[in-house]
């Protein structure tokens, strides 16, 4: 997408919050990564990141795969993230509209570390009629 | 649960950074809130809260549900959040075991705003023996 | 709803296959059964229903419970179904609009046995403007 | 697997009264199909066949995933199904284990009709530790 949509999406207060970064997106594909910091640790004695910080990566590239297509506000309706691996490292996210419609847009999200380990996959379903009615 | 486990919850990275409270747990059953902040906006420009903070205060407190019976670590397995409403205030889960077993346990959480509207329903699984396996 | 709606539902041809019935609906909320038989069972020397029997109940209720407020084709966009017990007798399912808009619906189903207990529980979307766009 | 695990899978009751069959399975991957008749639709004056027909493939494929490697009863724990496109033809399903542990699988599913449409994907949880305790 134009560079103007990923400066958009590190404009975000919550992913400025958390250190996520979109890092492409465009024809309903998008790519961003999360770098590991202390901060997202679940567990202060631990070095594994929260599984909230993982999931705000997916739900955040998921949703600018969708708006690279309806350049639009394309909320979440719902998302399923499933946990392969503790996340130690930065991780990276990819995803993929699998499904476009006027009213719904369906995207599957990949999550891996630095060592290329799948730490997460996601499933998600946002809205794409932009936000008259939600 | 003791007061112990829900100042452990409050000591975590995570949920400092984010601001959640575990205000109870015990017997399979938690609650908790996430004062709204400017920080948690999806968007520089609106007063929407990003879902990636729901979907966290949904994780946190599931899983105090879920710790208060095992007392141990419990990853998360998988979770699917579904909104319902925009989030603009502080939101409030509370988090309820629905099967509880020595390998997984699953967990039932709703999350309501200020004004008593649910905003959010979300559904984990949870790991129970330990994490001497994931 | 009215009892032409029922009727409709119950000459649905999977549902006459599994012997699903549609026992209420309207105004956003739903109730069926499907009675044991052993052609659902999984395994030829067990006594357990298959997954899938449950799972197409809680579809099949909660799409009666949408079409109670749509008056319209509504098909399923995604589900997710939880096991809580096996089962082993008749079902039952209770279906609840949670979030009713002009695009999606989305519907939480409860299912419990002849003896009371929770066996599932399922949380689905729904297209809601009808089969123009799927 | 070997061939008595894949005649195992077409003895089901369940599977047999769908007309679903187990094609290949083994090494934590397999591969089945649904031919289309008209007892699968969802509407007697259509020709689409019911989301829970599709369902209950991919939760036994899945299945024969995960017991291809745990060569024991592996109840499914929870599923998403997202559905792309309408099924009007026979669907053929893969399923490969994308996490194996000592208590829980987890699987994804994809689905594919007659000319290739991408129509459902799939992703669940499974108990790997036998049925001792559920």
């Amino acid at each position: 997408m134009a560079t103007g949509l990923t400066e958009l999406f590190n404009q975000m207060p919550y992913a400025q919050l958390l250190g996520i970064e979109v890092t492409d997106a465009g024809d309903g594909y998008a790519e961003g990564r999360l770098p590991f910091t202390d901060e997202l640790r679940s567990n202060p004695y631990g070095e594994v990141a929260h599984g909230g910080a993982t999931y705000a990566l997916a739900d955040t590239i998921g949703g600018a795969a969708v708006i690279s297509l309806t350049e639009d506000v394309s909320p979440t309706i719902d998302m399923r993230i499933d946990y392969l691996a503790p996340v130690k490292t930065d991780v990276y996210a990819t995803a993929e509209v699998i499904r476009h419609g006027s009213s719904v847009s369906m995207v599957h999200v990949e999550i891996e570390d630095d060592d290329g380990t799948r730490v997460a996959t996601a499933q998600g379903t946002y809205k794409t009629g932009g936000q008259g009615e939600k």
